[in-house]
């Protein structure tokens, strides 16, 4: 098991690759991070996944926080605000502005969002590969009902998520972009050169389905020679972090473990997962899902600290094992 | 004396300018900025000038030290830097990088720098018209020999001054973009329209002559009814700020408060000028300077408070008058 690709959102994304470094530390590891978060904001690219699995295994992300960079300030925010550039309830700290300035300069002096994000992380010592998925910007947005205007709306996931905390309905979620986009050489390369293919337990709409609709990556993980595992991101019901639940209903799936491994479906019957970890919590929909192709394994699941997302990360390599 | 319009650089000009609004409390005063030291830096458009005057008349400039905001920080430049991103000699402020990002963001909306400045200034009541002297971008580059490598180079204005501290001699000013450029019809109208037309004791070379140099100002300077009045950047053969000494030497100008005004030359002989203040300790020159056809006059120059600088602007203004 030396190489690893995961799929993989943001912060629930970034420690579970943590665990999972910890776990093999001679692995080479190869993230493929969801991209569709990104945004242009007051001329900056933001890329908050790549930026939290960077941050996180490069030990400089706010843990108890859960997000951004630790020891943050925001005086440029305010100024921004001050002078009504950008969006006042979309924060950027000082420090995460730096990365977005840098990050904004590399690309308009024309590398891709790969070669952007490789330089980017040299910095970090981060010890994987970290890939966005594609280099082409497809952005997540999301048809709403105006709370105010009673009009149907089309708004970035960021307003959605941040602004609006996911509480107004999701109608259904759209990949601007998607139709002239391709997944990068190098993550299509790292499902195919791959001893084992993970599924994070990151959103399965926004961030895991994001990628997923990117053109060449069901293909490549369909096709993958490796197994293909996926760790629930749902635990009794409730997302292990953010507002899953609302992206779930959206696209009419329930919120639980079992719903979301039957939603991405066997690799036998031509779905994604060879294997699913559930929560021991969640051990009465091991059933179902085995007989709905998918081997699956109960283990505890909170990503309470490494250790914890380590043993996570062994047990999907256990059963990855025993699949091959 | 209702309208007057200013000619001015940076940190200098905006002394002189916050004078002469303590002087003129009800007065309509245009401050047309010089714009050549402006820059794109990783990925931002820096304008030094029109923000020192910004930051000056809005009370949100570093009085002690000079330039820059008061109470500014450095964090995100040192991410830049850990980033290998930017410059590592020129350090942009946290505060002040706000204004940059706000700036940039708006251009690249595809407001014009005037319109820009405008929206930027808005926050701060500054009380003057702020004017770019151009929209287009028109960047001071300094020829200069490598002190390394011994061949001729050619770098952006502010490498010059801020990293070689004007310390390498340089061979000659280039106007990069001069020859596609034109002034503003704002500045253009200001000029135009004014009861005065003051130069700011500013440097001669890198700020009022790239101002001069922007093409339509030298016409207008010489068409406006009104009386132009300058007041001198050298004291007793001493820049006042800056290294106006090193920009002095590539024109062949020496430094002294005489040979500056000269330089600008007699409008009525096909110069710049009707009038000059020089400093008390220059009164020796004023019989050189009538000489050459400018009206001039030795009072004190340091600029040392408001009130010292809101003297000086009431002495221009009154010479002004008498030569009506």
């Amino acid at each position: 098991m030396s190489r690893v690709t995961v799929l993989a959102g943001g912060v629930g994304g970034a420690r579970f690759v943590r665990g999972l470094a910890h776990h093999l530390p001679g692995a080479e590891i190869s993230v493929i991070a969801n991209t569709g978060d990104d945004l242009w904001l007051a001329g900056l690219r933001v890329c908050p996944d790549l930026d939290s699995i960077m941050y996180t295994l490069g030990a400089a992300n706010d843990e108890q926080r859960g997000w951004g960079r630790v020891g943050e300030s925001e005086r440029v925010s305010a100024e921004l605000t001050a002078y009504g550039v950008g969006w006042p309830w979309f924060t950027l700290g000082d420090l995460d502005l730096g990365t977005h300035i840098a990050r904004s300069a590399l690309l308009r002096d024309g590398l891709t969002l790969t070669e952007t994000t490789a330089r980017l992380a040299a910095r970090w010592n981060i010890g994987v590969r970290l890939l966005p998925v594609t280099d082409d910007e497809v952005e997540t947005h999301v048809e709403i009902v105006d709370p105010e205007t009673g009009a149907v709306r089309v708004i970035h996931f960021e307003e959605w998520w941040v602004r609006h905390r996911a509480s107004v309905p999701a109608r259904r979620f759209l990949h601007r972009g998607v139709d002239s986009a391709t997944a990068t050489e190098e993550a299509l390369d790292a499902l195919r050169t791959a001893d084992i293919v993970l599924f994070a337990p990151s959103n399965p709409v926004v961030s895991i389905g994001t990628i997923t609709a990117i053109p060449g990556i069901t293909e490549a993980v369909r096709a993958a020679s490796g197994p293909v595992i996926g760790i629930a991101p749902i635990i009794a019901g409730q997302a292990v972090r953010g507002m899953a639940d609302a992206c779930l209903r959206a696209i009419g799936v329930d919120t639980t473990a079992s719903a979301v491994g039957r939603h991405y479906g066997a690799r036998e019957a031509g779905g994604l997962l060879d294997g699913w970890l559930v929560d021991e919590t969640d051990a009465a929909s091991v059933a179902e899902l085995e007989e709905a192709g998918i081997r699956t394994e109960a283990v505890p699941l909170w990503m309470t600290d490494v250790q914890a997302s380590a043993a996570i990360a062994a047990a999907a390599v256990a059963l990855a094992e025993r699949l091959r």
